[in-house]
C-alpha cells in the first residue's frame, strides 16, 4: 500500500499564513506547530509523503536548514518516518489513541466540534423504537430506501414546512454526509466542478474532493448571499452540482431570507443547475424559524434537499434522508448499493419517534443552545473585545473575525494548553480563512468559562506584542 | 439532471443470451422480457438512457420493427419514457412500489436473495444494548472508528481464529459493502483495475465499478480457485487491489482450503498487490469451520479482511468491520468523514453481544441451515434432475448449472409466475453466466416446496421442447 505523495505547492496552499514573523518563535519551531496542526486537524492525511526537504524549503522562500529543523522535532514526536531516499511520510505517534480527523474529538476541552450530548427523550425513542422492532423481525432488514412510516412522516413535516412531498421522494440515508457522497456518485464524475458557499461545512468539501470533484467557492458576503457572484460562478464554471446551507449555514449560522431562495430557486431553474441543499441546522433556530425549503420556492428548480437527525436529536444517531423527485430518489436508491446496503432498522424506528414528538423537546432544546448563544457572546466580549461576531440566527457556532490572520498560530498554541479549536482555514479552499475562527456555544456555561478563561492569556501573548512587530498586511 | 446514456455495445453485453430461437414467443417479446429483467435486477439503472432503435437493431442483429415492437410494449408497460428526438429511458412503472435493486426482495417468493429473519437473539441484543446506552449519552455520539470494546471482541475472535489482532487493528464500519467502498477509495483512482473471482458477488462488482474501476474476473475451476490464472491476471493487469471471497465464495459456497491460502497470500506478498479478504459468510459453515484467516498465512502480504454482521446474525444490523495494519486502518478512519461520520452507537453495542454470545445460537443456526440445504438439494434432485450443482460448504446457496443457457429465459418466465430468481448473469461480468443460477436455501421448507412445485412446470415448458428445436450450441 503505498503512500500518496503531495505537492509542495499543494502543501504551501494548505499551510496558509504559517509564518508569523512577530512571533518570537523560532522560524523553524513554527513550521513544525504548523505541520503538526494540519496533521492533528486532518487535513494533511496520515500516509501523504512529503515533498524533500529541497523542495519544500524552496516552495515556502525559508532555509533548508529550517525545514530540516522542523521535519526532525517533527519525527521526534513521532509524526513523521523517514525512509532514506523516499523522503517522509505523515503517520501517527506510538502513544496517540485517536486518529485525528477533519472532525476533531481529541482533547478535554473540544472547542472545534458543534455537537451535543444526547437527552432523555433519545433513550425514550430507542426503547419505543426497540418494541416496534419485533413486527420487522420476520424480514431480512434489508431496505435501500427506508421504512414507509418514517418517509411518510419525513414527507408530512416537509409539506407542513411548506413543501408538498410524498414518500415516494424521500429516501433514508445514513446522515447527510453519507447521501451527499450518494448524490455526488450519482450525478458528478472525476474532474467535475461543484459550486460551494465560501466558507462553508469542511466535511462538505471533503465528500466533493472525495469523489474526484473540484470544489469552487463563492464568496458570502457580510451579511446573506451574493446572487450575482453565484450566478456569475454558475455561468463561468458550469458546475455539475451547487451545495448551499440556507438554514443554517455552517459555519456563519445565516439564514437565507425568502426573497433570495427565490431569486436561487429561479436561478436553478434557468441553469438547470442543481441544488444540493443541506438542511441539516434547520431545527436549531433561535430568533424565528426559517422560511420554507428552498425547494418550494421554484417548483422547476432541480433541487435535492438534505436532512438529518444528528443535530436536531444526536450525533450518535446516524440517519438522515433525501428529498428530490421520485424519479431521483428511485435513481440514488438504486445505486446506493455501491455505497452501502441501508440505514439500520431500529435507528429508523427511533428516528421516527422523535421526529413526531419533536416539538415535546425542541422548544426546550432551542431555548437552551438560544441561552448558551447568549452566554457565549457575553463572556468573548468580555474575554476577547478584538473579536468581531454577528450573533448568529441557528446552528451551534459563531464565525469569529480576528484582527489579523492569527487563527492557526492561536490554535497552535491553545492545543499546547489542552484546547482543540477550529481555525477558519478549516472551512475555507487552499489555507482561506486564517483570519476566521468557529466558536462552537455548545458547552455548559462554566466549562465554557473556564475554557476562555484557559485562552485568554495564549490569545493575549499573540495579540499584546508591539504593533510594530506584527505583519501589518493582515491587520 | 440529464440521463446517463448506455452504448448499444454495452447493452448487447448485458442482454447476454437473450434470443432463444427455440422458444415459441416471438422474438420481439422475448426482447422486451429480456429487457424488462434487466431492468427489474437493477442490472440496466434507472434513468439510463438507451440507444436508438436503428443502432440498436443493428447491434442485436434484429430488424428494426423488432426492437420497435419490444420498446413499445416497454412503454406501455411503463418502464420506458420516450420524447421525439431524445430516444428511450428508463423509469419505473407508477403502480410500482419498490425501486428495482441488484438485491431483490419484489415478490412474494423471492429465491433471489440468501438472506434470513431475524432469530430471538436479535432482541436480546438490542435491549442489553439499550441498557448500556446511557454511558454513551454524554457524547457527541460521533466516532469514526468506532467503539472500543467491540473493537477488542473482534479482536479477540481474530485472534482465536488464528489472525492475531490488536483493537488499533480494527474498525467498525456500515457493513462489508461500505467497508469495501471505503478501501476503494482509500486505495484506487477512476480506471484502475481490480480482480475478482469469475463469478463473484453482485455488489462487489458494483462497488468496484460505482468507484470508476473496472473489475477484471479469474474464472474459478470447477472446485477450488486457479492460482496460476490469479498469478497471470495480476502480472499482466498490474490491479490495485484483488476481491476474494475464501470463507465462503458467493455464489458458489466453496471455501479455501489451506494450502491454496498459504500460495495466495504469498502471491499477495511478492507482488505487493493488496488482497481485500470479504469473509462475510465466515460463520455459516456445515461441514467443517474454515481455515484460520487468510490473512495468518503470510504476515508479509498486504490483506484487508472485512467482517460483518448481516450473515451471521441478522441483515437489518448494518454493522460490519474491517481489519488491516493499524497504519492502514488510521488512514482509513480519518478519510471515512467523504463517506459516513461513524457507525450507530446502538448497533454496535448490540454487534458486540452477539458476538461475545454467537457460541450460544450460532451451533443451532448452523444446523438449520445445513439442514435446509439438504432439503433443498433433495427437492432439487426430484423437480430438476437437468440441473447441476455440488453441495456448499458454507454460505447461504446453491450455484446451479443448467443443461443449457436458459437462466435469462427461466427467470422472465418464473417472473411471470411470481418468483424472482437470481440468474448466473447477474454474479458475472458483462453478461456472462446465462447458463447457471444461484439458488438460495434460506426459505423454511414449505415455502422452498411451494416455490418449486411452482416452478418446475415453467422449467419444464423450457427443456422439453423438442431437442432439435433447441440452440444446440449451449448444450
Amino acid at each position: 500500500m503505498s503512500s500518496r505523495r503531495f505537492g509542495s505547492q499543494s502543501l504551501l496552499r494548505l499551510l496558509g499564513q504559517w509564518q508569523h514573523t512577530s512571533s518570537r518563535t523560532p522560524l523553524w519551531r513554527q513550521l513544525a506547530q504548523a505541520l503538526r496542526l494540519l496533521i492533528l486537524d486532518g487535513r494533511l492525511a496520515l500516509d501523504t509523503r512529503l515533498p524533500g526537504e529541497r523542495e519544500m524549503a524552496a516552495a515556502l522562500g525559508v532555509s533548508r536548514t529550517t525545514v530540516a529543523s522542523a521535519m526532525a522535532q517533527l519525527r521526534d514526536e513521532g509524526y513523521l518516518v523517514s525512509h532514506q531516499g523516499s523522503g517522509s511520510v505523515v503517520v501517527l505517534p506510538e502513544s496517540s489513541r485517536k486518529v485525528p480527523t477533519r472532525m476533531q474529538q481529541q482533547t478535554a476541552v473540544d472547542l472545534s466540534t458543534a455537537a451535543l450530548a444526547a437527552g432523555p427523550e433519545i433513550h425514550q425513542a430507542y426503547q419505543h423504537a426497540l418494541n416496534l422492532m419485533p413486527t420487522h423481525f420476520a424480514n431480512t432488514g434489508y431496505d435501500q430506501q427506508g421504512l414507509l412510516a418514517l418517509r411518510e412522516t419525513i414527507a408530512r413535516r416537509y409539506s407542513a414546512r411548506g413543501l408538498d412531498t410524498r414518500p415516494d421522494e424521500v429516501m433514508i440515508v445514513n446522515g447527510a454526509v453519507s447521501g451527499f457522497a450518494l448524490i455526488l456518485r450519482l450525478l458528478t464524475g472525476p474532474g467535475d466542478r461543484v459550486v460551494v458557499d465560501h466558507p462553508t461545512y469542511p466535511l462538505a468539501i471533503a465528500a466533493i474532493e472525495g469523489a474526484s470533484c473540484r470544489p469552487v467557492g463563492v464568496t458570502l458576503p457580510a451579511s446573506g448571499w451574493d446572487l450575482d457572484g453565484l450566478a456569475a460562478t454558475i455561468a463561468q464554471t458550469a458546475p455539475r452540482l451547487a451545495y448551499l446551507m440556507p438554514d443554517f449555514h455552517n459555519p456563519t449560522g445565516r439564514c437565507m431570507d425568502a426573497a433570495t431562495r427565490e431569486k436561487v430557486a429561479d436561478l436553478a431553474a434557468q441553469t438547470r443547475t442543481t441544488l444540493v441543499v443541506d438542511e441539516t441546522m434547520v431545527d436549531l433556530w433561535y430568533d424565528a424559524p426559517p422560511p420554507a425549503p428552498l425547494a418550494a420556492f421554484n417548483p422547476q428548480a432541480p433541487v435535492i434537499t438534505l436532512g438529518s437527525a444528528g443535530k436536531s436529536f444526536w450525533g450518535g444517531l446516524r440517519l438522515g434522508w433525501i428529498r428530490a423527485s421520485s424519479r431521483t430518489i428511485a435513481t440514488l436508491v438504486q445505486m446506493r448499493d455501491t455505497l452501502d446496503l441501508g440505514s439500520p432498522l431500529l435507528e429508523q424506528l427511533a428516528t421516527g419517534w422523535l421526529m413526531d414528538n419533536g416539538e415535546q423537546f425542541l422548544p426546550a432544546r432551542r431555548q437552551m443552545l438560544a441561552a448558551r448563544r447568549d452566554f457565549c457572546a457575553a463572556l468573548m466580549r468580555e474575554h476577547f473585545p478584538q473579536w468581531q461576531f454577528v450573533s448568529p440566527q441557528g446552528g451551534l457556532s459563531f464565525w469569529i473575525e480576528l484582527p489579523e490572520a492569527l487563527a492557526t498560530l492561536f490554535a497552535t498554541r491553545a492545543e499546547s494548553a489542552g484546547i482543540n479549536l477550529g481555525t477558519g482555514t478549516r472551512f475555507g479552499l487552499q489555507g482561506a480563512f486564517d483570519r476566521y475562527m468557529r466558536m462552537p456555544f455548545t458547552l455548559s456555561d462554566e466549562a465554557m468559562r473556564a475554557a476562555f478563561t484557559t485562552l485568554q492569556p495564549v490569545w493575549a501573548s499573540l495579540i499584546h506584542q508591539p504593533v510594530s512587530l506584527r505583519q501589518k498586511k493582515y491587520i
